[in-house]
This record gives C-alpha cells, structure tokens and sequence, in this order.
C-alpha cells in the first residue's frame, strides 16, 4: 500500500518571483545595504508585471529580505530575513549541500532529543505529540502541504524533552527546514507515516533506545532522498 | 604544577546592578511589555545612588532587555534581549539547571563537530585554530577572565568542520556560554589548557576519533564541575 501523493507545495506566481529575486541576490552576491533594480526593471528582466513584483517585493519585506526606503528604493535588508530564518541560511549558496549540512546537524541533535524525550516527556505533552503525529498523516493523506506540521511535530519532540536549551534551539534549527521544503518534500510520504509512529510509540513506551534509532532511521532515510537529488 | 588563578570576572557596580534587575525581572515573572519600577523606586529598592541606576538600566537597553518609551517608562523589550543571548535563556529561571541542559546540547554538538574539523579543517584555520589556543592559555596564566576567547576558540572548530550549519549555529548556542560564566569560570584553568591543546592537536594530525574524545573529556569535566555546584 502506497501513499505517495503529489504535494509539491502550490506557490502563488508572487511567491514564485519572491523566490526569483531571493535566488538573484544570492547569485550575484549582493551585500546587505546594497540596492536592487527598481520595479520596472524587475518586471523586464524576470518577464512578470509590475504588480507582481510589488507583491513580490512585499514578501520579501514581510519576511526582513528587502527594505524599502523611502524615496531612495530597495535594498537588500540589514536584518537578513532572520525573521524566517534565524541562521540566516537563505543568504547562502548551493542550496542541496545546505540542506545536507542541516541533516547532519539534526542527526546529531534529534536521536538524543527523542531518547530523553522518551525519560521525560509528561502525558498532556505525549496527547499533543498524538495529536500532530495524526496531524501530519491527515495531510499526507489529503496530498497536502504537511511542512509546517511535520516542523511541530518535530518541535513537540523538543518540548518532550525536557531540556529548556532544548525546547529553544530545535525551532530556530526547524525554521530552515521549510527553506528546504521543495527539495524532499511530497516524495516521503509513506516513510514519514510510518516512522512518526513508531517514533511516537516509543517515546509514549518510555522506550529511550527505541526513540533514538527510530529518530536516526527516519532522518537516514531523508539523507539518503537528499543524497540521491544531488545529482540531478 | 597548578595554574588555577583568581580570575572571577570583576564587573562595575552598575554591571551588577543590571544583573541584579535582570534577575528580579525572572524572579517577579514579568512579562514582555510589563513596565520596571522607575529609577527613584530602583535605586531605593536596590539602595544604589539613581546614577548607578541610570547606567545599568542603559546597559540592559543595549542589551534589548529593556526599552525607554519617553515620557512613559522603561518596560520588559519585546526582543526579549535576543542580540546577545538569541535563544532567549536570559528570562529564564534556575541558571545552574540551564547551563546543565546547554552543556548537554553541547555534549551532543560538540565532539561531533570536533571530529568533522580534524577531517574538513583548512591549513588557514587551523593557523587561527593554534592562535586562539594560545591566547585562551595566556589569559589563563595572566589571571584575566578568558570567557570570550574561549567562546571564539569553540567557534572556530565549528567553522573548521565545512559544516556551513553548524557554523551559523555554535556562535547562537556559545553566546549562551557567557550568561552562566560566573558558575564554572576560573575553576577549570589547567584543564581547559590541557584538552584545549589535546582537542588542537587531534584536529591538526586529522584524528576525527581523538579530536571526538577530547571533546567529550572538556564538556564531561565542566559537566562534573557543575553538578558538583549544584548543591550549594
């Protein structure tokens, strides 16, 4: 029985050329305080209308990539959209070894997350962790985006945990996940039902050893989906 | 022969009084955007002079844990002091339990990340590797409070180990380091001299194993020397 459902995450046009202009900073290697092209020249050069870069634009504002001035124009922001992405990730370059690099950082972290999570985790925080586990299944099922649950689901672990450094780093490390999200995303569906289980069953057995190598077997799997895209 | 030196970090009367009001903040619970007592209350409740007052409410400012808002107050930042401390521990309570917890966010980074720099270190960096070394060693010897170049030396093995994840993050996770200096600073002089030599020379003859264990003794002995507080 497979479930692998088509869900690559539907951007709007805007959210499309957001990505572009983003891509087109990176390439060029522009530096923070330096200014963009206006919007007139966006809209020739990516071939959209001028009401789409504006939307576009607004985005990037919205997520502390670009700031507007006022009268001077556009430029790339002093904030580096830490907002979104407090390592600042999305100013950096080739973006599969990133998000290789984000795997082995998780690979280190998680397997020992989910074992202390299995020691301490209370039951109201075990309810909530069933809860977005079958949250995240529904979506796949439905064939929808389930990123920003999968990200929860993962952070709950933290909360389990009972470490407070814990519970605040894994966010700030989760929040680059959805950086990453068009890369894996829809093509571990199946895989992503079944080891939440038994992730989760472990941690409600308070079985550490179990929640560890279930933790490492499901971030293996999606090293191995990043490893095999490195080609291509 | 033992070099363990007198070299608790000697803060001004105003640093101890900004201190002082942070814990008072975490003590009383007060939330963000909760409006502190006005000077004339603080210097009174603290039974400092108001200019002392002034100067350490000015210290918490550039540290985002505190706003003036003219004519109306000081109140609790909504950045919630992130600039020096991003994952936000400052707020919390209970500071021996939460260097304990951060060390064992470290215990699961570092000796990975130590190993990763004996393999991916560059001949440039391992340059500033030994530098940094020797500057930790000096102030140690000199009596002077080694904090931050102890921090820059952990960075830098994170920046040998080509992980351009782990490079963002050791600097998030080792600003935390300094909240909790006055629990184990100047205690573990010779030993930091010695694994921060052994952890330099693993890296330098390209011994992922070696430089992993070395690790392990530094972060193990710190742990050691906390519990051993814990107590008191």
């Amino acid at each position: 029985m497979s479930h692998e459902p088509e869900n690559r995450t539907k951007q709007t046009l805007a959210e499309q050329v957001a990505e572009q202009i983003l891509n087109d900073i990176v390439e060029k290697g522009l530096e923070i305080g330096a200014k963009i092209p206006n919007e007139f020249e966006l809209a020739q050069e990516i071939g959209v209308g001028r009401g789409t870069i504006r939307e576009a634009v607004k985005i990037l504002v919205s997520r502390e990539i670009l700031t507007i001035r006022r009268g001077a124009g556009t430029f790339v922001s002093e904030r580096q959209g830490l907002l979104d992405d407090p390592l600042g990730l999305s100013f950096l370059k080739d973006k599969t070894n990133l998000a290789l690099d984000l795997l082995s950082v998780r690979l280190m972290l998680e397997p020992e997350i989910a074992a202390l999570a299995a020691v301490n985790a209370r039951p109201e925080q075990l309810k909530e962790l069933e809860e977005l586990k079958g949250k995240v299944e529904e979506l796949i099922y439905r064939g929808e985006d389930h990123t920003h649950a999968d990200i929860l689901f993962h952070r709950q672990i933290a909360a389990c945990s009972g470490n407070r450094v814990v519970e605040k780093l894994i966010p700030v490390i989760n929040s680059s996940i959805s950086l990453f999200v068009d890369l894996t995303n829809a093509r571990l569906g199946q895989e992503t039902i079944d080891t939440h289980r038994e992730i989760t069953d472990c941690i409600i057995r308070k079985d550490p050893e179990g929640a560890r190598c279930a933790m490492y077997m499901h971030l293996t799997v999606n090293r191995r989906m990043l490893k095999s895209l490195e080609g291509n």
